[in-house]
């Protein structure tokens, strides 16, 4: 179908601006861009159209932004639950990626987590795992949009044995992936600061700043991490960060959960995007961010599932229902975080984050990324509102999936590769207990 | 259907202590109850078997119980959400009660919470509302089991123009309900201690006691609820009740967020139940209930969603998932709130806060209260152990349910009535923003 013009006729829109549903109305698609919405009664002929897709009344939206995944992780969901950080990640996680993670591996493992985000309205994932290569292929492979990150630790890794080659790898991947797919973008994830000296982190950066792509750290995602920073710059976790001149408009923070009010006026002048992952947070008792101040703040904000193995779940609907939750619970104030604000961080902000324009919205030449929705289950029934997208949609409500055009899921069944073979390789790896 | 026998056979089994999965099992059902469980190869021949249903390998577990629910109050789902409680509750929920509850509605929107529920796992719903003789018809139709509260308040209601009479419109209602049907339960719901007075909950506890019924009230949802209650006996909500005797082992406390030591060792030496509903209580930012705590001092604990217009989803399995992950972050241990504990909450323990034996268990002579769920799909896939069931699966997952022994789902389609009726009626009832 590339290439090719797609017609979505006959869906559901809802406009920024109101509460209303506004039916009957078509979108035409083009060279993997919205190139025209409006009323159907209204619309001009298009002899050109390719192929007409019947939305049935479903309700289209932007597809949604996951901007923090380690995708492979999915081999190791449910592996290890109810651990404490330390014992989870010692005991279990590394264990297990030491025995199991290859090239081969994060192909697949990355492919069965297409699988779920697609089927669950998920439309672009930004990536950060070891062998980024294997996970650029599996994400082009399914049509998922990706930004892939090329991870950097100053130890031996997976796929980078000599830890002194890290940034001549992350070179080399980003020079294969550079123009290689119009769904791939790549850029740099410089791990943590307490596993990248202060010299690895800027040159991460500096290397990611030279070739225009996104540069992406964990910060602040546990209570005693300042005292883990090897050679610390600065009294906190982002103010050694700052220290080293990596906080500004080509930086993304994961995490960001202890941040005090000077961290806080320090990314809020700074242009940096913070990206939240609120179930993992919570189930593996990290703390909950300060979004709803960050937004006060005119903060950046994207949402981000985390890898598999500490959520379980890649659905972001599950996602934006915690985030709203939480943040009304940690604040005492059931007005804050509402679920428009929640929309935005899900949608445009989350790509904001990862440094992708005309992504996450349904407008004219926006990418082409769009789902559609059933809205007349019983669990959304009655639909007033926008609203319950957040506080009531799952990800199984979601039957179409178009990605840069191109239909990837249309009735709830994956269009755009073999889910079935991807199940047999996951059940090849299938760890014994 | 009723009274013949059901074979369930290729089921998959999760015993009670180990991970592993026990394939190629069957449960014969009769007279409403399970009456054999064993691996399909050792089935002894079964002549009189009326029906056989071919799991197909699915999972087979007890039906989820919802402790606590507002059923028909689906119909205000979404209307108003971000709100605090006080604007929510007068300027949007009371209104729009006086406005549009009636026997009718009730009726109407009962049933779409229980197709909600069927459809999303749950077999036994605890409700309260207005009008509960159509919410136990509604719910005797839908074919779910229930414990159906009576509620009372001491002002004027939709349902009980005259609060004098409240005593008497529940001793009725027990009376109509108490041997009508094997699916409902009658039951008392004192509303809380600052709509009822003293004098009001001593007669309706005593009600409840006399009858053999359970009795419920909301307690300690608000952090100043103290200050709100009529004439209080004790120095804080819990120490209110057991000043006037409520509290024992045919009590349910509802909410109970905000306990100090004392209350929670007034509660663990009563031998009373709490029912927490994790989500509405940080959706509406009342707080967190110390449901770990309770759980060491071995207080009775189970689950509920509350109603429709503050969660807003009534599918357990997102609620089950909230309540291990909200219980981590509060108590800051990762270790806390297994899903073990989850799925007992949400299943044993649960039947027995409702007062209801041999319910929420897969065992001969539990009732065949029984769910099958695919486990199949790329979110629950690798499917390691039972934890992913809280920390992974919604209720779409759920593929077919049995109540009483009947078949009220089949292939997620509701069999006990017709869905498509209760939409319509739903739809005529719709409010105009």
């Amino acid at each position: 179908m590339t290439g090719d013009t797609l017609l979505i006729d006959n869906c559901t829109l809802l406009p920024e601006q109101s509460s209303a549903l506004q039916h009957d109305c078509y979108i035409v698609i083009a060279e993997g861009t919205i190139k025209k919405i409006g009323l159907s009664g209204k619309r001009p002929d298009l002899p050109f159209a390719a192929r007409r897709l019947d939305a049935g009344g479903k309700l289209a939206l932007p597809g949604l932004i996951n901007a923090h995944n380690h995708c492979a992780m999915t081999l190791f969901r449910g592996l290890a639950d109810d651990l404490d950080l330390n014992s989870w990640l010692h005991n279990h996680i590394f264990p297990a990626e030491a025995a199991h993670v290859n090239s081969e591996m994060v192909y697949w493992c990355t492919k069965l987590a297409a699988a779920e985000m697609i089927l669950s309205g998920t439309t672009t994932v930004a990536d950060g795992y070891f062998f980024s290569d294997a996970a650029a292929q599996a994400l082009h492979d399914s049509g998922m949009r990706a930004v892939v990150a090329h991870g950097i630790v100053d130890f031996t890794a997976p796929s980078v044995p000599d830890p002194r080659k890290n940034i001549e790898a992350v070179e080399n991947f980003i020079a294969k992936w550079h123009s290689r797919s119009k769904l791939i973008t790549p850029a740099v994830f410089a791990h943590a600061p307490y596993t990248c000296s202060p010299k690895t982190l800027m040159k991460a950066k500096k290397l990611a700043d030279k070739n225009n792509v996104r540069f992406f750290t964990h910060i602040a995602e546990s209570k005693n991490e300042q005292q883990m920073i090897i050679d610390p710059q600065g009294s906190s976790p982002i103010r050694h960060l700052a220290a080293l001149g990596l906080i500004d408009t080509n930086c993304s923070c994961v995490h960001a959960i202890w941040l005090d009010d000077e961290d806080m006026d320090l990314l809020a002048g700074s242009g940096a995007g913070v990206i939240t992952c609120p179930q993992s947070n919570l189930k593996l008792a990290s703390g909950i961010a300060r979004i709803q101040d960050m937004l006060n703040q005119n903060i950046l904000v994207g949402l981000g599932t985390d890898g598999a193995a500490s959520n379980n779940s890649l659905d972001m609907f599950r996602e934006m229902d915690m985030l709203a939750k939480i943040q009304k619970s940690a604040t005492g104030r059931a007005t804050a975080m509402t679920a428009s604000d929640v929309m935005r961080i899900a949608t445009t902000d989350g790509a904001a984050t990862l440094g992708l324009t005309n992504c996450g919205e349904l407008k004219t030449e926006a990418r082409a990324d769009i789902i559609l929705m059933n809205t007349s289950s019983a669990h959304l029934s009655p639909f007033y509102n926008r609203d319950l997208l957040v506080y009531g949609a799952v990800g199984s409500d979601v039957d179409t999936a178009i990605i840069d055009g191109e239909l990837v899921m249309e009735d709830r069944k994956i269009r755009s590769f073999d889910l079935d073979e991807v199940y047999r390789e996951i059940n090849k790896r299938k760890i014994e207990p």
